[in-house]
């Protein structure tokens, strides 16, 4: 049978981060490609501990259904965290748990659009929230970016100028791909455009607890005395990511909304790993544990940050993250970075090219995508060196 | 502000019955309206000894990001699970791991429907699909039911006569709501009108393991030369449901868009319990198990059966199931089961009227779901002699 697929499911292709490293199985290979937290960022032995107390006392609640908005005292804890950490949470706000942030940013999209609604987004972004965009029949449409975030001008052009906008997608703290953060300004300039032209902003902050070097900057969130902001986020990054727990922080209205939808794709989200996280948070200092993942992707970050200084072409600039997980490297004379990226898997690095991360797929794009997280030590330096050395091979030839 | 909620969630409201439960807080009122699997069925002791092992050995796979399709150990040994089961898995299937059946059921509809295009399915039919349906901007269509099921002349009216009808959803074995089990003719029926018509046929059999009387009758699936059927369940009513792990088989076309509108909702289900449904397959014997299910289940039908016979006034008729979780029960005379089921609830018993299954909302039921695996042996018993004293003066009065 010829199979008549749905129009937003038909063109819709995989992750092309995932699928390289499904195919990655060289392990010469050295990969600058992931997005994984760090393992040692797992606290392995304190999860064990507080799971055999849930098998133990608990088991009837942790292996059965559950509410969809999620383990209570988990909510009520996250609630807590991000009032005291981000300013975040009003008396008209409420907070669920999600699987992964990823299920956040793909809910709040159904929530908000019809097929062929647009959502803007920072131009590059996330791959994971453009596909959900995607998925769900809506068009991203990118927003001009420079080294400050969002241009506002160019979010007031793409307002005024582009038909059925629902949302506004941003990573104001560590952008993924560029590991840029958004100063305060700029983040007021783009809420009150998002308020003035009634369009809902979707925050994500993934990695807003991964700052290693500055100030926190206040979340736009912090600023929703309007109730027009979703916010999302995840204990990926700090507790595991392979359990898949996040949660939204949003309007009463617009989480009941979320609620229906969630209830459709997974009922709730693993119930065991909320109450273990719930346990995790009241049970141990998870604020010290943070600390050492901080310490941590410091030191990585600076690492590959010294080797890039050495050993790239001065024509190769990169982006000076303060959090977060990666750095982002652009070509000289717009040169096409797919051609570049491919000659270097050759070369036994992997790196992921910037045109994956595009709002329109056939754009091109100077630039590429490097992790420091997942990578030792000795890879951070032996892999800049390889690429350092075919970098300047190649713009010699091109 | 107010929100412009997209078409699709607009009038969606949450499940009926997850809101009765989430306020039925009165410990007094006996529930036969769940859908819950008896705390007895999840294996706590053998879980927790697994746990503590992938905590020891396997934490960096278990804790980080893993692939979309699932824990390919996991997904090999349900491979063989339903081949040699229920004959399922011909060599253009492929097998994935979903976060509950309820994500493989709103997947196959999102990967199929455009808003606005119909899903058949049995009326009355499982409320989380209804809604998975309704939630990508799909529309159900019931096709009329008698106690064997989907009435194929019923359904090749619907199919010569509905416009975009994209799938049919059925639970041919102890379906949700009616408990009743769709005979094999009247499987090869709906097989081959499904394929004259060229609709794919989403079979969900999430009960199918809990056979209590009776021989197997084969799967839809299990005829599926054509690859035309999307086959549906989880490990929820024999392993833990509060883990959400369910399986999708379907020809590797389907599964490849599945798996692309999977990764944008929630990347991957959590890893650590695929890993200890794997080890829990391989290391303990769930076919042992699972006898001990339907050895309660058995007991608890039997014994609710017994007791509707001894207490219900003769008009209400109830099916007679051979395994799954549900009684049907139908008032005489055309009554509506709504204000029947609000007046029963004021005598502390709680059961789901019909019209929550139907597919159109507007539409009455005179019928009404009863739950054997949830409530005590004492609680079926009390229940049962209250439901017949206040059945008695109801149809005396009405």
């Amino acid at each position: 049978m010829n199979f008549n697929f749905s129009n937003k499911l038909a063109n819709l292709k995989p992750s092309a981060i995932r699928e390289i490293f499904k195919n990655l199985t060289d392990p010469s290979v050295i990969s600058f490609g992931g997005g994984n937290p760090s393992p040692e960022s797992f606290p392995v032995d304190e999860l064990k501990t507080l799971a055999a107390g849930i098998f133990e006392n608990q088991s009837s609640t942790a292996l059965q259904y559950s509410i969809t908005e999620g383990y209570t005292p988990l909510r009520n804890i996250l609630k807590a965290r991000v009032k005291e950490k981000f300013g975040i949470g009003r008396d008209f706000d409420d907070t669920i748990i999600v699987s992964g942030g990823q299920q956040g940013i793909e809910l709040a999209c159904k929530t908000f659009c019809n097929e062929g609604d647009r959502v803007l987004c920072e131009n590059p972004s996330f791959i994971g929230a453009l596909n959900a965009f995607r998925s769900n029949g809506a068009i991203p449409v990118g927003v001009d970016c420079d080294n400050s975030g969002i241009i506002p001008e160019a979010l007031e052009e793409k307002l005024r100028s582009t038909p059925n906008v629902k949302l506004l997608y941003t990573i104001p703290t560590f952008q993924n791909p560029m590991g840029i953060t958004t100063p305060l300004n700029r983040r007021k300039k783009v809420y009150e455009l998002c308020k003035k032209y009634g369009v809902v902003i979707l925050e994500d902050n993934p990695y807003g607890e991964l700052r290693f070097d500055g100030e926190d900057i206040p979340t736009i969130k912090s600023m929703d005395d309007e109730g027009i902001v979703i916010y999302c986020s995840s204990l990926s990054k700090i507790l595991s990511a392979g359990m898949r727990i996040g949660y939204v922080t949003a309007p009463c209205e617009i989480i009941s909304k979320m609620v229906v939808a969630k209830q459709s794709e997974d009922v709730h989200t693993n119930i065991f790993f909320q109450m273990l996280c719930y346990k995790y948070m009241t049970e141990y200092d998870i604020d010290a544990h943070i600390e050492k993942i901080r310490a941590l992707y410091r030191r990585k970050c600076n690492l590959m940050l010294e080797c890039l200084e050495k050993e790239l072409p001065r024509e190769i600039t990169f982006t000076r993250p303060s959090g977060g997980l990666f750095i982002w490297c652009t070509l000289p004379r717009s040169l096409d970075s797919a051609a570049f990226v491919k000659g270097l898997v050759e070369r036994k690095v992997a790196v992921v090219p910037g045109a994956t991360f595009l709002a329109d797929e056939n754009e091109k794009s100077s630039s590429f995508r490097l992790n420091y997280s997942t990578p030792s030590d000795d890879d951070i330096v032996k892999g800049v060196k390889i690429l350092g050395k075919y970098a300047k091979e190649y713009l010699a030839n091109n």
